[in-house]
């Protein structure tokens, strides 16, 4: 093996520990570490639920005297500044770690290429770059939402061969298999919300939890309706006193009714919205990376699918597709988009497809 | 290698030149035979194009006297009545073959089942079933014409991410990109007709040919219209002088309209039909299948798609899937099919699934 298979292999465990938690730690940055002395994994680490400790601190715990020569395997460039922790940097130099080996360079303005400079300063030896597409693939919830002010959005989509997520009568369970939805649990888990429109929410009764995957916390579950036009005696409502519910609706929502889903437990996101009461979709995404979220999946409905697809805010698109046809007069999996020419349309490209039961999965990432 | 396996691998020879003859040989079905001695390949047929002569006559005239006491590989079960050409069995008896191992037993009622007894009669070594399943899918349009009077019918979607094949204002090409149409066109060349309906006839102009792929004669171009209201003025008509061109109608359509069809050089079908002066798609196949036709590739449009899917005659799907997504206000793929539940919806299993350029191609078999 060449050194930089044995980097690349290191860095790859990392990955796993950082994956591992995403969905859990928002709104930092779900980051792994491992600390290799002698060609063994002496410590490993992620950042911990809610964001802190960081990987780092928890690796260099870990191994306590043990880091001092060891080399430390970071999935994103170790922090610098001061934030509600001291810089993962001052730690790694106080443990003596003799290199460090990092994928990609973070995209804060306060942090982004000075790690490498203080570490050198300290004698440490750097590289950086190690299965940086990877790193930066599993970070680009992060990044969106410091660059754009945005989180990342993953819509899910379980239809039949031909579109469609419900038979004219509204009969949509099950479209797809087991397998599919457990699959859709474990999304669930490794994003930080869970998103729906109103219809969604009203027609569906939906729950929205990560189930059977082992989650550890719960993805918020966001409502997007612009005046608040939900049942109060459904499920969402039920459990929000102990599984977050958030709903994003139009500043100019009745306070009666604002107020009673406070009662209940959820939390109320006013967005500004234009004459015709729509909520911008951007607004919506934007109120909630400003709450800290880096990633959201979204499970429709159509109208909500449609806004976000049209608005150019889909990231990565979740197909699931049951082999079976329901018909032009069932429910569109893809509400109205209001398309002027097929050149407009929003395209993505295939990251991964295979079959998941009896359905076909396929995972397709905007171009 | 054991004996079986020696088997298959001179079946799977004769299977791939069997294929090469689909969609040429209607109204038979499509066969292939190779002639091994000392475990070598010494002659080679298929059933040529239009039906005759059939494989074994091919493969037994390519080897001449060095047939006597080889082994022949048949795709399916060798023919013992006279039809338009004298039964096969007799002439594998004629040249001295040894052994003959057939992949498929007939379906034909006048032949299944007798030819291994007429070979072992003559003192020939019988051996059937092997690779069973591949050849009973590859004949399956031939069978199924000999057992339900209908033939094989492949429904290709080339669609949107969510089910769509054109925008609201009607543009559609090109959702797929080259090499799904590249395949498209193999795929006709396999079929016996390329069936569309009459609006995608109106709308997309079509040609309906099987280009770029070397195929030797062209399937038949059918299109699906009750009454005729088709531009006399498109390409089909053009073309319908040199490429078979025929058109399935009500038997009440005007009758100066069929003329002017005959007129351009267009095949009439006339089919009787209900009060509604709707077709059915069961009429249109059963006219189809009585003019020998095994293999039928319909294109759409939607409506026709949707009425061959409710009526459960559609046997393989094959799905062309673009990377875009057009929205619930673009033209739908598989148009209105009243399914009263979920339950009732027409069912399908993956059986291939890959990338084809830049789309994504799966292939669903009727469950």
């Amino acid at each position: 093996m060449t050194s930089l298979e044995i980097d690349q292999r290191f860095m790859r465990v990392a990955l796993g520990l950082a994956r591992s938690g995403l969905g859990q730690v928002w709104p930092n940055p779900s980051v792994g570490c491992v600390l290799v002395k002698d060609g063994q994994i002496i410590a490993e680490g992620r950042t911990q639920e809610g964001g802190r400790p960081h990987a780092e601190v928890v690796a260099l715990q870990g191994a306590g005297d043990a880091a001092k020569g060891a080399t430390a395997y970071v999935t994103l460039e170790p922090c610098t500044h001061h934030g509600k922790s001291p810089p993962c940097c001052d730690a790694l130099i106080a443990a003596g770690v003799s290199r460090v080996v990092y994928a990609v360079d973070d995209v804060d303005p306060r942090v982004a290429g000075k790690a490498a400079t203080i570490l050198e300063q300290a004698g440490i030896k750097v590289t950086s770059g190690v299965l940086n597409a990877k790193a930066r693939a599993q970070n680009a919830g992060f990044f969106k939402r410091v660059q754009e002010g945005l989180p990342l959005v993953t819509l899910k989509l379980a239809m039949s061969l031909d579109g469609r997520i419900a038979t004219a009568t509204g009969e949509s369970k099950w479209i797809t298999g087991p397998d599919a939805r457990r699959h859709v649990h474990r999304n669930r888990a490794e994003h930080d919300a869970v998103m729906v429109g109103g219809g969604t929410a009203r027609h569906d009764d939906p729950s929205l939890t990560a189930r059977d995957v082992g989650a550890v916390s719960q993805p918020a579950r966001v409502v997007v309706s612009a005046q608040l036009d939900l049942p109060l005696s459904g499920k969402l409502a039920a459990t929000a006193k102990d599984i977050p519910l958030w709903i994003v609706h139009a500043a100019s929502a009745p306070k009666e009714i604002t107020r009673a889903w406070e009662g209940v437990g959820a939390r109320l996101l006013p967005v500004p919205c234009g004459r015709d009461l729509r909520l911008s979709p951007r607004e919506v995404l934007s109120a909630l990376a400003e709450q800290g979220l880096t990633r959201v999946y979204c499970e429709g409905g159509g109208q909500l699918a449609a806004s976000l697809l049209e608005a150019g805010l889909v990231d990565e698109l979740h197909v699931y597709t049951a082999g079976i046809t329901i018909g032009a007069d069932g429910l569109a999996g893809v509400g109205l988009m209001s398309l002027a020419k097929l050149a407009d349309a929003p395209s993505f490209e295939l990251v991964t497809a295979r079959p998941l039961g009896k359905d076909m999965f396929q995972h397709w990432r905007k171009t």
